[in-house]
């Protein structure tokens, strides 16, 4: 199913070069201010990555939100908030050579598998330009976040994202299985070309020796300020401690040679193509906002569930 | 919530120290038959380990599984199969001590701050024991598994656990959000202890230079033969390609100091605390059983949510 | 939340006022040939009711579809369906009298307690408008039903619908909690103004007494001639048995006075009140194709779900 | 599947004559007292009727709830509460000529039909006696709504029960599908018999002429003195408006006959057959309590669930 989140959810739709991509985001709290220009930031920061790059790839979709419900003079209304993101300068043909051959390393041959048919043309819905929806979601969630104090933030450390968010408070998360980290882990292996996941304020930190893994607490401490290190991640149980949750998501390098590929064919039989669509040499730059924004949607849906406390659910007996 | 899967259900119950361990198994297909002994089995891996080990804990639980519905004449009704394992030789006054302090490297404080409360014995729900009822699910998801010629086998390394499954067809898995590598990292980062996953035949195969990276095509080939290496661990955007899978899992060490430990108390003072319960000094041998059994959960619930493709849903127009 | 079923959803949204209604079809098996034409007629059915009317409201929307993804060459591809249906003619300044009151019988001072605002014009989201993006999911069910030999059609008695779904296989429907006839009236009680719901061939077929009850058997008969009579609607233990599954829902009057009514204001006082606003009068011809909409998403969804019986599982042993 | 709720939820498991019914509860808060005395009255109402009455069935199971897990010196600790009512006097025997038939009216056909096998003896899983574990989870979800001010009774008229629930707030349900009104036709319809629901202080309060209908309101009122009347039921567009809820469930009656019934034989012949085992003649005495659990459990989830207002989610722009 195409929906993220249980309380608070994306539904994205949208094949790469159909008539839009977009998204429905149900259960957005009411009276949050839509700021469109941090928005369009967001979007540039996964058209053209984080940092000036020459490398992505040169299709230039101006990317424009265009919402369709959910808000009202400015604010959210807590109904579902609908947009669309256009598709523009689509050109079929460029992939017309890739209609009956899977390509090594793409999802061609597995799609076909599960549904028997496909949008062929650069990807189709299984295109890296679905995350563009993740984006906007991601980014309204950012939003709302905002408002309860908590700011996610990230690293790039070769094809490597570190990703740090400060001022969720103790207590989020859900013990055996929903946990806070499996469920970030769970967000970050759907992002595509995601290859592995790690809790910690270091890389390898989980490797340590025995005695020297556990965080020891400090006197009197609080929040970022309640343990000496951060080798958990400020997870424990499943459950957020306080301190700043920080985990590391790695991505396999591009797929696509532009030198050309040997496909496979429908019949089993192999054959060497030349690409001809738009397609990146190196999508890296563009990773720090996709992996934020859903780290961003993982922690609004755990915000918007979050269970009262004993004493907030006035049991009186 | 405590519950795992969509169509195959494991949902678990049960504190370290109360009367029993359990769980509800929903969605198992009518007909399996149940292999008691092989779920003994199972449930001594857990206990004991998969190899002749000292330094597990001398906790000697016979585990015992008492089926309580949706067995009939030796096979499941295709109802609720609920399951209790009794907890024996529970001695509460060993953690007497630890009523009002939180370990460092536990769920101890986190549990607090969700909750407003926690059965402090033992870890309470958040024990390690709790997996003994994730290990009778994936028992018995491993025997519908093996109707369907579906084989779960692991390898341990250092603390890192390799899971190869074996006999999945290609195209099971979901693109976008809930791809099979992701529900895999979910379940996997729910197991008390674990820190990190990755996909891939080896360990670090994500990490190749990028024309190294794509598996290659076998001309003709299918199934455990289709690609020339495995270095996406047989998932391609999201969904099962035939090969097998085959990932890595990651996990921190013990953090109860047999030689005692600083824990914090309720108003944030530190103090020096002996131990006295029964707590693992090397939980490592135990984990395959656990990893098997949630690799098994994943695979039965998109077995059974397995969308029919195209030509097998009839439509003829 | 805004989404209807499990297997095959229809995720909707929009306010009446908005920019414009929509939904998302997600689950939809890949391959429906898409006939815009039917699609367009049911639209109408719901707009202009059943029989020519003059009683309906005079707002004349196009209502016309805007596919935005999951479409190829005519067919479904198996991913989501999204679509929007543009508002038109709306005249907010209509409204501005009802800014701040609470008109009676309406959803208007419930939604501010639940939400703490809202778009008071013309109901915003809770508006019979939104039933149009159900009709357009419904419809794409009723595409894919049609292929699987199930029709679905109904019969305006009163404020009363008779709805009647003949081709339902035996084996269709959850016992225990999940029952195919608890989650139709769950469908049809979502509908604005509905208020009764019950199964059975004619209305007050449970009241029977005892021993005219149960539906007699026909020898060697399955299907529509399983049984001699169809007092229980062809659901048993929550489970279709072949028969015709028929059931009846109620709605209740329209709320809107047209001489005006005495509102709430924001501070407890009651303030008499002139409509300006489109509203109807008459809604009960628009009735029968929300009803069998909803039936059609219920039974999609029940079908895209359905558990394999035991010997198509292959359980060998 | 075999659960109930999203936040609040209940899964049943057990057939009519295997080891033993029961549940899990999960998602009950942490801190509620559990009063043993009441859940054996609620047990004792479901059994015996809430009148002395000679026509149910002589089956006497004490009804003993056994509880597993989630209660640590008397209170709920907030994690999933397991319970076991054991079954008693099975005589397997009495049901061995109803092997390989199906009884009219009763779920034997469908079941077979969904499932490809069944446990025949006294209904399986399909067996009135599941709401056992249905009436020990909505008395648990009845201790914890007395401390949020919820009560809930309800009246036996005819094969009909009305249904009150007071103290519900203004602002609990949701829009669109999710409706409080649609959840409750849900419950009610997921009832053993159940056929019929609908909404209203009074039976028919639907049927109103359209100016007779909408409750007026009563200046300066709140809560249970918002509107003069109440034909609404207390829910106006799926929320609640802080009146009463007021409901009624209509059942069929009694589908064994005593004096024995024309069973369809497996290769779809007919054949006379004498019951033997323990059948209700009479069941709508044991009515009300049921469904004052399945009203329990449905308020229960939505004030869970309850989404917070703009004001309480501390959002300042």
């Amino acid at each position: 199913m195409n929906t993220f989140g249980h309380s608070f959810r994306l539904t994205t739709f949208g094949e790469s070069h159909g008539t839009a991509l977009g998204g429905v985001i149900d259960g957005c709290p009411a009276g949050v201010v839509i700021d469109d220009g941090f928005i369009a930031s967001e979007l540039l920061r996964r058209r053209d990555g984080d940092s000036p790059s020459s490398l992505t790839t040169p299709r230039k979709e101006p990317d424009t939100t265009e919402w369709l419900s959910g808000i009202y003079e400015g604010r959210t209304l807590g109904t579902p908030i609908a947009f669309a993101i256009r598709n523009q300068n689509c050109q079929p043909e460029d992939y017309e050579a890739l209609r009956d051959c899977f390509r090594p390393g793409h999802a061609d041959y597995t799609w076909q598998q599960r549904y028997g048919c496909r949008d062929h043309r650069g990807g189709g819905r299984a295109s890296g330009r679905e995350t563009a929806a993740r984006v906007v979601g991601g980014a309204v969630a950012k939003l709302w976040l905002t408002t309860q104090g908590v700011s996610i933030h990230s690293l790039r450390q070769g094809f490597e994202v570190k990703c740090i968010i400060e001022g969720v408070p103790a207590g989020i998360g859900n013990p055996v299985f929903d946990r806070l980290n499996a469920r970030l882990a769970y967000a970050m292996l759907s992002i595509p070309s995601a290859s592995s996941f790690e809790m910690g304020e270091n890389a390898g930190d989980w490797k340590r020796a025995a005695g020297d893994y556990p965080d020891q607490w400090i006197a009197g401490g609080e929040g970022a300020t309640l343990t000496a290190t951060n080798h958990c991640g400020g997870v424990q149980g499943g459950i957020s401690n306080g301190m700043p949750i920080v985990f590391h998501t790695g991505f396999h390098p591009p797929v696509t040679n532009p030198d050309g590929m040997v496909c496979r064919m429908a019949d089993g039989s192999l054959k060497a193509v030349a690409p001809h669509g738009r397609h990146d040499q190196d999508h890296s730059t563009r990773l720090p906002v996709i992996v934020e924004s859903m780290a961003a949607l993982v922690l609004a849906d755990f915000l918007c569930l979050r269970v009262k406390r004993i004493d907030e659910l006035k049991i009186e007996n």
